[in-house]
């Protein structure tokens, strides 16, 4: 398997706002890309605020543009901030270094897309994105 | 009613796919968004291509820019081209001139979202939103 | 009531001026921008410097995207500087972290714009802005 | 003469919406810049569609950027559509070729500022303008 399906997609999203809902969660935005970082489907849910599109499709998309999940990429910008700063401006949805973004991977560990929420914290946001991933019978990025 | 909901969102993109699947449309690429021109759903169907959430995304978008369907910016296009063309960098997701974005009004014909689609023909790209628009019980701008 | 009207953002810049004046504020810049960010009304005192259409309403569109003050995005930036840095260059008006951009909303408790101020402290540049408000009759989201 | 004053751009833009009341233009949008392109005053009268602050300000910061008015570079554009069209991109608030963008002189003919509308044809928007410059006691460029 080696594409993501808009079916899967929308599957992520339904299991991931039911995962919100059971916990309790704020209104969440969440997005599914290809593996080339295009988004696949969207949804933000009643409340939420403007940007929520946009820091969803970043958490995501920044993940696929460093290979690691965007609560790594929290990581290295405690590390070495100035430099997670930089890839904002050169990366074509930007990069926002908060958990919530996580590469979905096949059989091989190959990127085949990947996830990014936002709306509540940033440990809830990464919560549902994998169990929405885990519903829909596909692999998170270890 | 002055705001649209998710829930309507998703139902404007599953009945303009029906409609789509119907006419034997290529794949298609549908977003929905609020009255401030944010995305509240995207969908794009298996095989398109990369650009899609974007030209879908900027025929809504441009709608509201200007306050009139993509079908007439298309038409505006025709006799003033560089005027078209100079919105698009100054309009924050572009704004393309063809058939396909539609505002959705409220009773009083305040705009309160927009529909944009791509990936068949413009005529059959706004077909199929009009078919979205109708199915949510939602009127389109005249 | 559901839209931000012209009057009530001239009304809204009228008294923040007024404010700023009986506390002896330096030379202010307001934004009116609607629910969707987009600028209704904006006014700039004599001698300000230039970039200060661009911080007024990147106060107000930054609460409005992130669906909080621009104060609490300025605690939101204390904590984590990284993270509100990212969102800047995905922001269409960028997000500015400092006192003075607050949202405004209906009785029901929803988004129907935002005010942003600079020119004087931010502590003052938000109290203006509160002021403006009252003055309008409209109310401050808590 | 050598600066506009906020008292005078809010003189200009009340007397440019007396103008379109009287002609029973459609809403208007007016921007006011100083001779450096940056924003005095602006304000959208209801019912506007959302680009209409980046239409009126791109339409006199574009007369400000070339030293003409917009009606003269919707006539460059005419004549050069891919030059005007290069343009937009390298200005900070983009170009639009259309009337409606008029520049404010003093006595010795320098630049003090610009004037932009949008809403009604370009014909109306620019008898706006130069019905708000005449009336605010300023000279239009000739």
């Amino acid at each position: 398997m080696s594409r993501l399906m808009l079916e899967q997609a929308n599957a992520i999203i339904a299991a991931a706002f039911g995962q919100g809902a059971e916990q309790g969660c704020k209104p969440l935005s969440i997005a599914v890309l290809d593996a080339g970082g295009h988004l696949i489907a969207f949804q933000r849910q009643d409340n939420s605020s403007t940007l929520r599109p946009h820091i969803a499709t970043a958490k995501a998309s920044g993940a696929l543009a460093l290979g690691v999940s965007s609560r790594k990429i929290a990581e290295m910008a405690a590390e070495r901030p100035t430099f997670v700063a930089s890839l904002g401006p050169i990366s074509a949805n930007g990069v926002v270094p908060a958990a919530g973004g996580v590469i979905i991977v096949d059989a091989d560990g190959h990127a085949i897309g990947a996830v990014g929420a936002t709306g509540d914290t940033s440990e809830n946001d990464e919560l549902c994105v994998l169990a929405g991933i885990a519903a829909a019978g596909l692999l998170p990025q270890k």
